[in-house]
């Protein structure tokens, strides 16, 4: 039972990773072992050991560096320990400072090296940052296994100091920002972030884009908690507000400081526990994204390639959307003329079933008998399909293994059901199906989809920019891999705007000279420096009349999971300032066999066209 | 108690995965609950159940292929079912069969990858299968996600056929050796070896060579078993000898055949892992090797990059290794003039200090004070040296960061101890390294080594191949990973003959022409037809006198852990004939910044160059 209990407990919280900064503890083993007893994953230590003063009075550094590696295992190194690199100035206007700074540097990290530690941690105190980002960067191409943590408050101390004019105030954010850069976004490099007290907090816009940042720990002062009823140590809640904003990333704290109030360093741990267990809102969402984050897809091209087991499997789970579809059937039944004795449901791309299914309750709630052909061109779907017509549907079904677009039928249909919207609506070629399929739907007849629109919104993500570089493909150049659209579950980003409509379908289209080409140019405002690395799409659909599923964020319909937002990134990422105008126009082109898009950036800074004529990405028609 | 005697358990065997092979199950959910109660980890099973013939009149394939998908969900089909396809005839000289089956498999094909199977298995049943490869090499080449099992028997029926004259014999080996040469070599091409009757068994030197190919799972046919006096059905010891084979390689066992005997299905499986115990011998060497299995490393740089604590504590772990370097020690002290009053010994490339410590220890069992030189470059650890001086070894201990060819000592050595040596002996620079560092060893002074060799032997294994173009870097061509040397812990290969001399370097040489740049050419006999896909390397040294370390399979020092095989690759496989003569030239090569190697076959085909003036692959000396 109480196994039971605790599986149910892992599934409803978030797995907190804790660590405990002990700046010098005296025995390192010691420190370790107890840290462990209390609950911590790892410790945060200097590299350097205070006991090895190195700043001999000759500028030249000692032989003797630290305390030996061999009082710990290469193992724990490897796991447990995440260095703190001493505080010096590489970047020191006074020559001899910057000199003797820097050959102390880089002692200590290739000591670090040497010890196999997973990261560094380092402050930084000044924005003018150009040769520790050459230090750094030097060392990651040639190869560092460690990450380097940057250590910045959230909100920097000038922005509330009473001290300093406007113009003296400094932003943490462009300080990192300008770093980064100089290191081409490299993904060893990290932010820890350390939390400020309740009344010197971010703003919500700030808060926003620090979690579409590389944010790799959070360091939580001791000095922030408060003691509760229970003597325990607790975040006010504006504290909580943060960690619950960097649940979704994958995020490590720091407890920091001294033991106050009577208190232990197990209870901060435990505290930080619970809070995982607390601000964790499971949902079915969050279950089914599981595994998924950031991690990018290419989308489907089910016109070409048939769908497999597993994938149908993935769609069929999706509740949300068959309800919502079996609702769009039963309304658009009941308005259907009663002088149509047995209606004719064509569901084109019936897949394993699931809207032959909804059809069928759809029919059995308004009592009205139905014909239904299920028309399906993947071989073994049908297979599938001609099992559940034996043995659940019987003969009101009539299967059909052809494609939509030259299928003739026998009959014509009052109403035609499908499911062929992608990420971005139109993206799976549901316009051109669908063109080709109402040669058998009635003048009179209804779909369900009725229409589609496509939405875009600007956004910023080094962690997708990363990703789409890192897992190029053999074949494919890095122009290549940036010109296509990927599926992404994402997490660790920054949407700077509300989406905007771009392209509208509506079905049945009887218009002799219609197209599904298209052309359109969006504007959205920026409301803070960033870095803008592509645009994120999302679609809505109105299946009939009031019944419609969405999952544009503005919109989105509770619960349903079987679409992710759609990226489409831009070669490198682009410098924002606060209010600037941001312009994308954007197309959807056709030729005989296949459809793409491009789309290009108009301002604040002109870039070129992405995909031209689907050079990198293209939907194939057949 | 019980649970630590189960981890026991795990170590001390090897972890068998076993199937039961069911062609055509009643109820397929019922028969995966029975045979994983009898400790089945999978079934193999028809794709098609015979029930839905296809086979229809008018050579049309029916449009239901088999029974629904839902029978089981996608993650039961993608896990717990290997399928077999229907036995036709893709090869057929009559163009309607070859046809007709054309289809039906190419449907099986299509059916296996919608169920999203892990792998599908097929017979095949004459040597030319030109029509079978061409269709798998083009599924293989668009992406499948299954694996394609060809089942053979492990020796062919003809060869021990009394009806069967000379010519008409038949061998397994080479029909696969066909079929995977038409399909590149493609790494989910593997085989299912069904077992023969004990007096149908291969030679030693067929199993070896078997042992070198991709077999990815051994048919056990249950008539193979005897019942012992307990009335459990058992293998006979030919066949025991063959599992014992394949122990190290990632086989599955299938059971396959009736129950027979009044035996049951569980007991077959429960003998097979009996099996895996019984034949698993542990040793330090498989323990240290556990993860490494066919993995290429690329070899140290030790001269350029500092190693760091993991690897040095990889090197200090292997405890044979310093064993002997002390019993060398300890004999030449003895060895010296006792005119000497304090030897004066010189560790070159002292490390974090485990010669140091032999040679202290020999120094107290043949009592004799010694004064020791640790010289070692790596800043990092010479810190941890510094601390073992200090809490371990005293004065006795000079130590040197410096690099020991341009090191300038106040006196001279006697004894000059080093283990500068890497897989091949000298492709570490040993040879460049100690010729510096004789310039402070006395006329008269030994080291340790004194001399050590390289060998050479050529073998085959597409495992290897594979790997290296599988895991080829981005800014590296495949003709660059192919003139690489790789250090690997070899388990599925075939070596084909006996190792050869090679280079040999002695210590110290006071020749003042002396060089070390070699040319060498070595020949080899093929005693059965195979593959040639490289050459491995080893070495042996004579630290001192009779004390010695090698990893020459012929001479290997029992329980020696720290040194893997070297392979030196070619750039396709080469076939062989029995009786063939393989001829290898041999060059390593010397510019004032690096040292390479080049290698070329020069016999029973002629091949290219590789390397030519270290273009892929060179040791740096700086």
């Amino acid at each position: 039972m109480s196994y039971n209990d605790d599986q149910g407990d892992q599934e409803r919280r978030k797995r907190m990773s804790c660590g405990l900064q002990i700046d010098c503890p005296i025995n390192i083993q010691e420190c370790l072992l107890s840290s462990s007893n209390d609950g911590y994953h790892f410790i945060v230590t200097h590299v350097v050991h205070p006991n090895y003063a190195r700043f001999t009075s000759n500028k030249e550094l000692s032989k003797i560096i630290s305390r030996t590696d061999r009082i710990l295992t290469g193992n724990d190194w490897n796991r447990l320990i995440v260095g703190i690199l001493s505080h010096v100035n590489v970047d020191s206007e006074v020559k001899h400072i910057r000199e003797h700074s820097r050959k102390i540097f880089l002692q200590e990290l290739g000591f670090s090296s040497h010890l196999g530690l997973p990261a560094v941690m380092l402050s930084i105190h000044q924005r003018r940052n150009s040769n520790l980002a050459q230090i750094l960067y030097n060392k990651f191409i040639i190869g560092t296994n460690y990450q380097v943590w940057i250590v910045l408050p959230i909100v920097h101390p000038t922005q509330f100091s009473p001290i300093c004019t406007e113009d003296e105030r400094e932003n943490a954010w462009e300080w990192w920002n300008d770093l980064r850069r100089y290191c081409n976004f490299d993904k060893r490099l990290g932010l820890a972030l350390e939390m400020t007290e309740s009344d010197h907090m971010p703003t919500d816009l700030e808060l926003q884009r620090w979690a579409g940042e590389p944010v790799k720990a959070v360091i939580l002062p001791t000095s922030l908690f408060k003691l509760n009823q229970h003597k325990q140590p607790v975040l006010p809640r504006v504290h909580q507000d943060v960690v619950q904003k960097f649940l979704s990333i994958d995020v490590q704290y720091i407890i920091k400081g001294p033991v106050l109030n009577g208190t232990t360093y197990r209870q901060y741990n435990s505290y930080v526990h619970f809070l995982g267990k607390k601000l964790y809102q499971s949902s079915a969402m969050t279950e089914f994204v599981k595994g998924c984050e950031d991690y990018l897809q290419n989308p489907l091209q089910p016109l070409t390639e048939h769908l497999e087991t597993m994938i149908y499997e993935v769609f069929e789970r999706d509740q949300v959307k068959y309800v919502e579809y079996q609702r769009a059937i039963q309304k658009a039944l009941e308005d259907l003329s009663s002088d149509i004795e047995i209606p004719v449901i064509m569901v084109v791309g019936a897949g394993r079933g699931p809207l032959v299914q909804a059809t069928i309750n759809a029919s059995l709630i308004v009592q009205r008998k139905v014909k239904i052909y299920a028309v399906e061109k993947n071989p073994y779907a049908i297979n599938t399909l001609e099992d559940r017509v034996q043995n659940e549907w019987g003969n009101q079904v009539t299967l059909v293994n052809e494609d939509m677009r030259t299928y003739n039928p026998p009959e014509m249909a009052d109403i035609l059901v499908s499911e062929l919207l992608g990420s971005f609506g139109d993206n799976e070629l549901s316009p051109e199906c669908l063109d080709g399929a109402q040669r058998f739907l009635k003048r009179t007849g209804i779909s369900i989809p009725c229409s589609y629109t496509s939405f875009l919104a600007p956004f910023q993500s080094t962690k997708i920019f990363n990703e789409i570089r890192t897992n190029r493909p053999h074949d494919k150049s890095l122009e290549t891999v940036y010109e296509t659209p990927y599926v992404v579950h994402l997490v660790n980003y920054y949407q700077m705007a509300q989406s905007k409509e771009l392209f509208t379908f509506i079905h049945p289209n009887w218009d002799e000279n219609k197209t599904n080409e298209r052309y359109k140019s969006l504007k959205f405002t920026c409301p803070q420096n960033c870095l803008l690395t592509g645009f994120l799409g999302f679609f809505e659909t109105v299946l009939y009349k009031d019944v419609t599923l969405s999952i544009n964020p503005q919109t989105h319909s509770t619960n349903m999971v079987s679409w992710f937002p759609i990226v489409f990134p831009l070669h490198e990422p682009v410098q924002m300032y606060e209010g600037n105008s941001i312009e994308i126009s954007f197309w959807r082109c056709e030729s005989t066999d296949k459809v793409w898009y491009e789309w290009c950036l108009e301002a604040p800074i002109r870039g070129s066209i992405m995909n031209p004529s689907g050079r990198s990405y293209f939907i194939k028609k057949h």
